[in-house]
This record gives structure tokens, sequence and C-alpha cells, in this order.
């Protein structure tokens, strides 16, 4: 898998992801670069430069930076780990059928922003950590768990099993504002197109909405979750 | 300028803006495309069939969805008209250098959903209301009055004037949670990488910043907003 960008290859470096080695673009003078290379350097990466156009060949956006790290592909946590490792105050996340990466990129910066433990996506008829997302996550896919499940109804059932309190974030639900969120929490969010399956909504222990006022009255699906998080985190706070 | 995809057309043929012409791909037979034809034409609007080679033409993105609509460029609304008609409990937002635009649909969404009464904007270092942002906000920016401004500074002391409490939002601020949101409010948000620019931070009433755990620590513009926003209503609910 290929990290790219600063801000991802920075953050990569943080974390004991295996990196095969960091290409950086020759002639980068500007301090944050010099520093990153410093940093990977220190931390014993194998560092290699080369020519802006190398760079542009492993990149098909050119949005790398000039850096680009290489690493064994992003590894997942197991389900059944998840569950296991949860903390007293436990908070999940699980995204249903987000298909479009740049969403799931969003999602996991989210989720690692607000402290949440871990993000249960989908198997099939869902985006993965790949080399996009992972940049658009700004590499904070290093830090959250991430498990992946053939079944989401399963994984809801099991969670509430752990003793979370699980509530599916659609429209036409309980006021959000008016909804206790504090102690164990799991948050489902669906799909831009779709929202969470019926199903998965039934299994959940409520349903809960943001109050909008506009005419057009939806929000892309990583913006709802951010709202819908951090208003569980500032209840959690109180 | 072209309105595409089905949400953006559908919000757009329930405002007064003058479209020339709706172009609509042959042969669509769902539910969906077949109301929004015939909402089309009952409201008056002239609606022309084509292959969908003829709409593929039109859409560089070819998400057209089947539907393009043909209207005047966007309307800005004059920045002194904006603050000559604020309501009682005024509620602005200014996006400061906001250049993707894909952050600036998705901020003209949140606004609109929000109940927020106006948008200022850059005419300069800042993307403007294009076809793409328009498709990005899924036909919102059709009910926001945006206002661009050559200087946001100028811009924000007037919005001051005007008797609104202005904050930045940024790092390094008062905690959102802590600080009172009610009354007549400005929040200021910053470009992805630069945030809001020193001047403008000094200008404003307050900084304020969303509690963040995690190691990145650093959400993308859109999801911020959304985040402050929705503190600022669920404020002005209690």
């Amino acid at each position: 898998m290929k990290i790219m960008g600063k801000n991802a290859v920075s953050e990569l470096i943080k974390t004991d992801k295996t990196v095969d080695k960091i290409l950086v673009q020759n002639g980068l003078r500007d301090d944050e670069s010099r520093k990153l290379v410093k940093d990977a350097k220190n931390r014993g990466y194998k560092v290699q430069f080369a020519e802006k156009a190398v760079l542009d060949k492993e990149c098909e956006s050119k949005r790398h930076q000039g850096f680009i790290a290489f690493t064994s592909d992003f590894k997942y946590t197991e389900f059944e780990d998840l569950l296991s490792g949860l903390s007293e105050n436990a908070f999940l996340v699980v995204a249903d059928g987000i298909e479009d990466p740049h969403n799931l990129g969003s999602i996991i910066r989210v989720c690692e922003c607000a402290g949440v433990e871990g993000l249960v996506i989908g198997k099939h008829r869902s985006a993965q950590v790949t080399d996009a997302v992972m940049r658009i996550s700004e590499g904070s896919a290093n830090h959250l768990k991430i498990a992946r499940v053939v079944n989401i109804n399963t994984a809801v059932e099991k969670i509430k099993e752990a003793g979370l309190w699980t509530f599916a974030l659609e429209l036409g639900g309980s006021d959000i504002y008016k909804t206790d969120l504090k102690g164990k929490l799991c948050l489902v969010i669906g799909g831009e197109d779709t929202g969470v399956n019926k199903l998965t909504k039934q299994k959940c222990d409520g349903v809960i909405t943001i109050p909008m006022s506009g005419k057009v009255n939806s929000l892309n699906a990583s913006v709802a979750l951010g709202v819908g998080v951090f208003e569980a985190v500032r209840q959690r706070s109180l």
C-alpha cells in the first residue's frame, strides 16, 4: 500500500506499521519537508530520494506533496478483538454501505479526532481502506481500530450483547439533543443515498436525528457523523 | 450555468431561478425520474429529451443522472443586502479561503440544513459557486443567501458593527461547548491548510475550538463547520 502526502506520511511514521521505504522528492527546501525527512531517518526508516516525475508515476492524483511511503497492506482489527478490548466507556461507530472513498476517509478522520474506539465497516458494498482513503483520512486510519464484518446486522447484535447502546443516526428519529448518549455507545450510519438499512435500524436500540431547518434536509454522511459523534463527546464530557 | 443530477434539478425547480431548459435523458423509467419530469412540466419549465450521449457531452463528470438544467449564472446576494436583511436572531457564516469545490459545496449544504441565514465568501482565493459546487451542494445553494466580498477582514468588521458576536472556529481557542452561542452570531472558518487568517482572527470577538482527543487533531473544514454550526443550533433551541 502507498501512503501519500506530508501529513499522512508524518502520521504513519509515528505508528508501528511496517514501512518498506519512503520515497522523497528531490529538492524540497521547506522546513516541514526537512523535518519530516529527519524524523523518518531518526526513526530508522529507509528514505530514498527521487525526481518529481518518479513520484508522479507512483501517484495517479499527483497529490503526493513530495512524499510517498510504501507499507504493507492496511491491517484491520478482528471484530472479536475489537469487542473484547473495549473500555469501560466504550464508543464505537458502524458505517453501513459507505461506497465513496472520500466519505470513508472523512468518517475515519472524524472517528479518530473524536476519540472513537473503533469503526466497523462491511466487507461488501463498502469502500475499503485503500491508499486513497488513507490519504483522505490524513493518516488517521493508522490510529483507529477498523474492523470488517460480512454481516452488519449480526455485528450490531453482538455490539448490543457487549452492552453498548446502539443508535442509528437517520432522519425521522428522536431529537439527538434530547437523547442520552453517555455510557457505552455505538452510532450506526448508512450510505449517502440509502441511509441505514431497514433491518439494521430495527436491530438498533433507537433512531436519533439531527434537527434540520433547511429545505434540502440532508447532510453529507461524514458531516452528519461529525455532528452526531461530537454531540456524544459533549454529553460525555459534562 | 448547468445544474446536474436529480436532486439538484429537483431543488432548482422549487426556486424562482430562471431556467432556460431542462435536458432529460431518453428512456428513464424509474418513478423518481418520471415524477421530476412531471413536476418540471407542471411548473411550466421547458423539458427537452435527448440521448445519454448528448447529456454526457454537457457534463464532464458524467454524473448527471439523466438531468441537466440550464440556468442563468448563480445570483449572489449583495453583502450590504445580506446585512440589512438580517433577522432578530441573525446567524451568519464566513468561509475564508475555501479553495476546494467539494468543501464549498459541503459547507453550503451544512449552512442550508442548519438554517444559517447567509454565507460570506471571498471573491479571490476562494472557490466560487460553479456548476460542480451546485451539484455537490445537492442544490442547497439555491436556498441560501451567498455574498461575495473582496476583503474578508472588512466584512468581519461590518458584521460586528451589525451586532453579531463573531467567533473564529479554529484550534487553540476556548472550548466551544463552554461558549455562549445564543443571540446574533457569526462563525468564521478558514481553508483546510491555512485556517483562519491571523489578522481575521484578531478582528473576531474570540476563537472557539472543538475539543479533540485523537492524534491527528484536525477535521475536514466542512465537518468542523457542521459540528460548530449544529452546536449553535442546539444552544439556540434550549
